[in-house]
């Protein structure tokens, strides 16, 4: 199946954009959990168990595991495996290298980890991105315009009559011959976010940055949907996993994440004519 | 003991510019080390034990342990504990991301496997990088122009009448209040070098490319070191660990490694008045 049926099947069988970034900060887990063995993978698993009905994706940020040396790569791994079949995972690592090495990242990723995508930065071009794009199975999410403040340090220099982002994505669309090619977009850049989903009508389009970043996510569902509502993924991480500090941080997460896909879906029913608003 | 002066230090009592870069793909290691329970270490401890006489820094992408798994991981950091004080130990590992997440990179590599120094990727900006740039005894490596064809890609776009990276290396700058900001400038792109180099005088700059991708050595020491002849990280990866595929490889690695930094210094005497060729 290729990444974008894989995708469109999860968002109508979940009913959900949303994505959950499992950006699992040890400091933040609950106590009990800290004891744990593998404290890092069985706060996932917890989560994971309690939204995965709730879902289309699950991201990964390699920040956290790397963190913690050896046992976190374990617990990386272990994570992506725990993940359901039928729901997209991410690798939200944001690489990018001469060909050579990006093509051990391709591996790392990909086939040992068989993540369904990755995160990668386009700075070093076409070589750098080439490795990731070879199946149409796999999506690489290119970061186009992101949530931080810094994304307006070179994001948005303008280069002729476009931004850097706009040519980012302009020139990566060249590479979309497999239809595997994804941008991430910051949802605290709703103006951008409505230009790269004109330039680019049918991609996916990875939108970090509504949780506690405090990104609008009426935008976010508006400008980052297809014209059928659907093609956006919508991140949350910390306001879910950390909803509760207490051993009821799964039940809360859950809470959360029904929140806030009903709210995803209210705006969803309000801008498409998507079947479940009907 | 500040980035800079360990740099300097090692420079002048190794007498060397050249940084070995472990890019360690177990394909190409002796057959009788993969049989080893840990190849990947194993190879670059005789690497290192045969070079670090003759070495400014060694240089580890992390592309090429992720590809390997949790053992990879392990080795990597066996590998950077194995490298001796007096030399710097470069994290080649582009990252680069939001305020929150480049936090944890910085742990994971600057403080939990003490490398010295990293490369990042700019695209993200100021907060993505601010993490690496805490402590004048670590520097941080923002890639300029990369040794790839693909940096003709976006690193090559005219912003005003500057090319987008001398508006990295210039923006960057200002981020350099503790002296340690450096950039990645590849060896093939002699022309940009110069103009990196006029453009910051004294910073550290780390050149790949001079090995297997043909970069011209002439040129990376001409315009990769400062006025005195220093601060040029010249780095050959896969021409110096692969000189030979035998069990000799060590001994092998080392006579290549005798000559570059020969060549090096032969340069150095035409082009700087450098004590060692007085």
């Amino acid at each position: 199946m290729t990444f974008i049926d894989k995708l469109l099947s999860t968002q109508r069988s979940n009913n959900s954009l949303l994505c959950i970034g499992l950006d699992t900060d040890l400091e933040r887990i609950p106590e009990s959990l800290k004891r744990h063995d593998r404290p890092q993978f069985e706060f996932n698993r917890r989560i994971i168990e309690a939204t995965k009905d709730l879902v289309c994706a699950y991201k990964i940020n390699s920040a956290f595991y790397e963190a913690e040396g050896e046992a976190g790569w374990r617990a990386l791994s272990d994570t992506v495996k725990s993940i359901p079949q039928s729901v997209i995972s991410i690798a939200d690592v944001k690489r990018g290298d001469i060909g050579n090495s990006s093509e051990r990242y391709a591996e790392a990723f990909l086939h040992r980890l068989r993540f369904d995508a990755v995160t990668l930065s386009p700075y070093m071009g076409k070589d750098s991105l080439a490795p990731f794009l070879l199946s149409a199975d796999r999506c690489a999410f290119i970061l186009a315009v992101t949530s931080n403040p810094g994304a307006k340090d070179f994001q948005h220099l303008k280069v002729g009559r476009k931004f850097l982002y706009e040519k980012v994505v302009e020139t990566a669309l060249r590479w979309n011959a497999r239809k595997n090619v994804g941008f991430v977009v910051g949802a605290t850049q709703p103006k951008e976010l409505k230009l790269v989903r004109k330039e680019a009508p049918s991609v996916p389009l990875l939108i970090p940055g509504v949780g506690s970043q405090g990104g609008s996510l009426e935008m976010a569902v508006r400008y980052g949907c297809d014209k059928d509502g659907f093609m956006a993924i919508i991140n949350a991480s910390r306001s879910i996993l950390f909803a509760s500090s207490g051993e009821e941080f799964a039940d809360a997460a859950r809470k959360e994440a029904v929140k806030l896909r009903e709210k995803i879906n209210t705006w969803r029913g309000k801008f498409f004519d998507h079947p479940s608003h009907r």
